[in-house]
C-alpha cells in the first residue's frame, strides 16, 4: 500500500490479535502477527503472519527489522530476550522493563511495593517451609502464584495448609509468589492507554465477576461510588506513568470490604476486561492500543450507553459454539464475537457484549446469548 | 474451522467487502471475496479471495459450489449470468430478479412505476430525437442515465438542451433512461434489511449531501419531521417486500419542496449511506447484511447517539491520505475508516463517522477529520 501506512507487528495471534486486526483494517495499519500455527485466531481472521515462537530472538529480530513497532497480545516474550534486541528497544512497546511487570509476578509485587502502590503482603516461596513461614505472619489461606507463565487461573492456587502449598509448588515446578489472602468485596479493573510521548487516556472503571480464576462477566461502569471510582482511576493512571507503560495497561484491583484497593494483576496489552469497549466506548481498546503504540493521539474513552456488560463464552466441552449462533443473535442487542477457535472445555471461545440502560439489563442480554452459545 | 461456520462468498472486493470482512470476523463467518487483484481493499484486509471477474459465469459457479451463500458488494454481476446458474438460485442473495433492479435503470423505473412507487416521469432514449420528444412533455433539463454501469455520478448527465443530450448519449454509448428533472429539497436514504424468510429491519432515515453526483456527507437521523420519516420508512419497507430483497436494500429518495417523495436509486447490498451504522447503530450494516443473507435473526437498528454524521474522504490528487491520519485522529470522537486504496482524484478513499448530541456537532467533527485526511 502507501508508504505512509505504518507497519505494526504483534507477537501472538490469539483473540486479542484477531480483534486488533479488525481495528487495524479501519486505520489502514498493516498488522503482522507472529503465530505458531495457521489455525491461530488472528491468522484465521486474515492477518498477515509469520511463523515463530514468542521466545525466539531471531523471530523477534526479524519482526523488528521491517516493522515500525512491535507489540504483544500476551506476556510470553521473555523480557531478557526482548532486552537482548539491542538498539531496537524504542520500538518494542511496551518496553521490556515494563513488559516484565506482567511476566514476573514476584518482580511486579516488589516493584509496586517499592513505588508505594497497595499490594497484598507477599514473599518469595520455593519450598513448603517458605510458605509455612510466610503463613505464620500472614495467616492461612495463602495465595500461591507461579512466578511466571500463569493465566486464566492457571498457576494460581489458594492453599489452606502446608500440604496444599507443597502440592502447588510441585505443580508449578518453579518459584512462587506467596500472597496473603485478601478479603474481596468486588473485583475491579481499570484500562489505561499511554503513548510514549506521555498522553494518557483512561476508560471507566469496570467490575469483573470471576469464576474458576477466569473473568467470566464484566459490567461497565462498575457499580461503585464516585469517590472509589476516582481512587481506582487515579491509581491506574499513576501506575501507567510510573512504570512507563506504552500501549494499554490493564490494572486488576481488589476492593476490600473496607473499600481499600489492592492491586491484583497487571497486563500491558489489550485485555479481556476491555472487550466491552468495542461497542460500549468511544474507542475500542484494540484501536486505542494501536494508536498508543504508534504514538498517535488517543481516542475518547467515554461510555456510549448508560451501561455495558460482557459475558465470556467458555467451552463446556467440544461442542461447536457456532451451531447456536443464530439463536444467540436472536437476543436483541447481543453483540457476538467468536474467536474461530476449536472448542474445548474451559477455553474462551468468544464473548458477548450488550449495551443497556442499566447494568442488570445489559448482563441479562449478554448472559442469554452467551449461554445459548455455550449450550450449543 | 468448525463444520458449523457458514461460508459466504461476496462478489467484489472493494471497501464494502472490506468492511463486511471485518464484520464476518466477529461472527466467525468464513468470507471469500471474488477479486480482480490482490490490491483490492478486501484482499488487503485479509479476506480469503479468489481471482475472477464478476461477469464470469465459471467464477460465479465455482463460488456457489463451495459456499452456502453468494452475495455482492456491487452490481456488476449481470442478472442474466446469475440466472444461468440454474439450480443455485436460492443461494444467490439477492436473487437475480431483484439484483437486476439495481443494474438496469430503465427496468427499475418500469418495475417501480408498475408497482405504484413514486418515480420521476421517464422514458427510454437511444437518440437525441428521443430525448427531445421526451422533453416536449417533461421539459428541460432532462436527466439522462446510462441504462447500465453508472456509479458515483458517472453515467448521469443533466442535459439542458438537445445538444447536451446528444453528447451524453454518445458518451454513454448505450441506451439511456431519460428522466424529468425533479426539484429537490433534501436527499434521503433508507436502509432496509430483509431475510429470505421475511423478517425486515429498517434503519433510521438519513439525509445525504451530494456533490458531483457522489454522496459526500450524511446525517442520521435526517432533519425531517416524524410524519415524513414514517412515509419514507414505510415506502422502503414496502419496496423491500415487493421486490423480494434478500440482504440489504438501500433506497435513495428525493424529497420535493412539497414534501412528496420520489424514488431515486436502489442498491441491494451494503451502501455508502449506511457507513454510519458501524458506530452509530445497534448493528452495523455489514453485520446486518451477513445476517440477512444467511437468513439469521436481524439485529437492532436503533441509533446509539442522538445524531451521527459520516463524511466521505475523497482523493484530491495522488497524495496519500494516511499521512494525515494522526492529525485526523486528534479530532475527538472521529472514527476513521481507510480503505487501503491507492489515492486518486475523485476516488473514495475512506470515511469518517462522528456521534454527537446534534447533527451539526457530529458533522463538524467528521468534517474536520475528513478534511485533514483529504488535505494530507
Amino acid at each position: 500500500m502507501s508508504a505512509a501506512a505504518p507497519r505494526v507487528a504483534m507477537v501472538g495471534a490469539g483473540q486479542l490479535a484477531r480483534m486488533t486486526h479488525q481495528a487495524a483494517i479501519a486505520l489502514g495499519v498493516e498488522l503482522t502477527v507472529l503465530a505458531e500455527s495457521p489455525d491461530a485466531p488472528a491468522v484465521r481472521a486474515g492477518a498477515r503472519w509469520r511463523a515463530g515462537a514468542a521466545d525466539d530472538p531471531a523471530a523477534l529480530a526479524a519482526l523488528l527489522a521491517d516493522h515500525d513497532v512491535v507489540t504483544f497480545d500476551h506476556e510470553h516474550a521473555p523480557a531478557d530476550v526482548l532486552r537482548s534486541l539491542a538498539g531496537s528497544a524504542g520500538r518494542i512497546r511496551p518496553a521490556p522493563a515494563a513488559a516484565e511487570l506482567a511476566q514476573d509476578k514476584l518482580h511486579a509485587r516488589r516493584t509496586l511495593a517499592r513505588l508505594g502502590f497497595p499490594v497484598p503482603r507477599f514473599a518469595s516461596a520455593r519450598t513448603q517451609a517458605d510458605v509455612a513461614a510466610f503463613a505464620r505472619h500472614a495467616g492461612w489461606p495463602v495465595v500461591l502464584k507461579a512466578r511466571r507463565g500463569g493465566y486464566d487461573g492457571r498457576g494460581v492456587v489458594v492453599a489452606r495448609d502446608p500440604d496444599e502449598a507443597g502440592l502447588a509448588l510441585r505443580t508449578f515446578g518453579t518459584e512462587a509468589c506467596a500472597e496473603a489472602h485478601v478479603p474481596i468485596a468486588t473485583e475491579l479493573a481499570v484500562l489505561v492507554a499511554r503513548r510514549p510521548s506521555g498522553e494518557l487516556a483512561v476508560y471507566p472503571v469496570v467490575e469483573t465477576i470471576q469464576r474458576d480464576g477466569m473473568c467470566r462477566e464484566l459490567v461497565a461502569p462498575a457499580r461503585i461510588d464516585a469517590g472509589l471510582a476516582t481512587r481506582a482511576t487515579d491509581l491506574a493512571l499513576e501506575l501507567a506513568e510510573r512504570i512507563g507503560a506504552e500501549g494499554l495497561l490493564a490494572v486488576e484491583l481488589f476492593r476490600r470490604p473496607d473499600d481499600a484497593l489492592v492491586v491484583n494483576e497487571l497486563a500491558l496489552r489489550p485485555h479481556n476486561t476491555g472487550h466491552w469497549t468495542i461497542e460500549g466506548a468511544g474507542t475500542s481498546q484494540f484501536e486505542q492500543h494501536l494508536r498508543a503504540v504508534l504514538d498517535w493521539p488517543l481516542g475518547t474513552t467515554a461510555l456510549r450507553a448508560p451501561a455495558a456488560a460482557t459475558v465470556n463464552v467458555v467451552g463446556l466441552d467440544e461442542r461447536d459454539v457456532a451451531v447456536a449462533l443464530p439463536a444467540a443473535l436472536a437476543a436483541p442487542g447481543a453483540h457476538v464475537h467468536l474467536y474461530g477457535k476449536a472448542p474445548r472445555a474451559g477455553r474462551k471461545l468468544g464473548h458477548v457484549t450488550a449495551l443497556a440502560a442499566t447494568p442488570d439489563a445489559a448482563l441479562t442480554t449478554a448472559r442469554a446469548a452467551a449461554s445459548r452459545l455455550e449450550q450449543g
